[in-house]
């Protein structure tokens, strides 16, 4: 080989190299260059997170309009938190069995059930999902309107906090 | 030039285009392949967003700490709206000037200052920052304390919503 036709080939050789690798990490869904993990797996992540956290707000719903809790129930965590704002158990409450008393108390303060009239507003990033909503019932018989978000933690596939807040007195959305 | 150099040199020519277009877009930040647009695009956006909101947030927080509004004030979109719990500002509110008027009534009942003693949570999308913190100071000369979630949406470089939900009763946090 002539040393014009050796450069050629090695050129060549390096180019369709770099070529190959970079498309591999494209078909691989990894960015060229730069910080190769981060946007896609951010992405990703959101959607696991909204995945899971839509799941779980789709069995709130029910169990506000209908009293039935067991399915949001089992997707809670073994280490479960959650924080309410106000009446008996106001504060922050620990574990699932308690989680079940609340909620179940829920059920029994809302006997005609409580309906999610419009959601206003989702936020979501990689570990917490926040829903913004307004409800209305009746409560102990009276008249009950409320706008509230509740902040969701996802770990996995389950809920490990939830913290509720209200944007209303209760008698107005 | 023989038929082979001819190959060899538009084969060349055809990969140094591929290869200085793939860089390019490197250079540029995009994906190569794919939607080009999307992960890093919206990470982008939600960077963008939570600049805005954080410093929103930071005019805030010394708005509560001081009864200074007017650096938060000047975020505001002219068509700003926001939601407050309860009391003589109840529900919604429109234009910059009823939210001077509110913030202006929130430093006359906190003569003291408020302070936000802890930040629980930020969770940011694209238009949207949610902050969850408590705070506490003193209402009329009463100890107070709360938990806070304050969802701001920004549009371009001004706060365009608030609506803010107490986490407890005024009373604990």
């Amino acid at each position: 080989m002539s040393p014009a036709r050796h450069f050629t080939f090695w050129w060549l050789s390096l180019i369709l190299l770099l070529s190959v690798t970079a498309l591999g990490r494209v078909a691989t869904g990894q960015q060229v260059g730069g910080d190769a993990r981060h946007p896609n797996d951010r992405s990703d992540a959101v959607a696991r997170t909204m995945q899971v956290a839509q799941r779980a707000f789709d069995h709130f719903r029910r169990g506000l309009a209908t009293g039935q809790w067991q399915p949001f129930l089992d997707m809670l965590s073994d280490d479960f938190t959650f924080y309410f704002p106000t009446g008996k158990y106001q504060g922050l409450h620990v574990g699932k069995a308690k989680a079940a008393e609340f909620f179940h108390y829920v059920a029994s303060v809302f006997t005609e059930g409580v309906q999610i009239t419009e959601v206003l507003r989702v936020t979501a990033d990689e570990k917490t999902v926040v829903f913004e909503f307004r409800d209305e019932g009746k409560l102990h018989g009276q008249m009950y309107k409320n706008r509230v978000a509740v902040s969701l933690d996802v770990c996995g596939d389950k809920i490990c906090g939830y913290r509720e807040y209200f944007g209303s007195d209760g008698k107005s959305n």
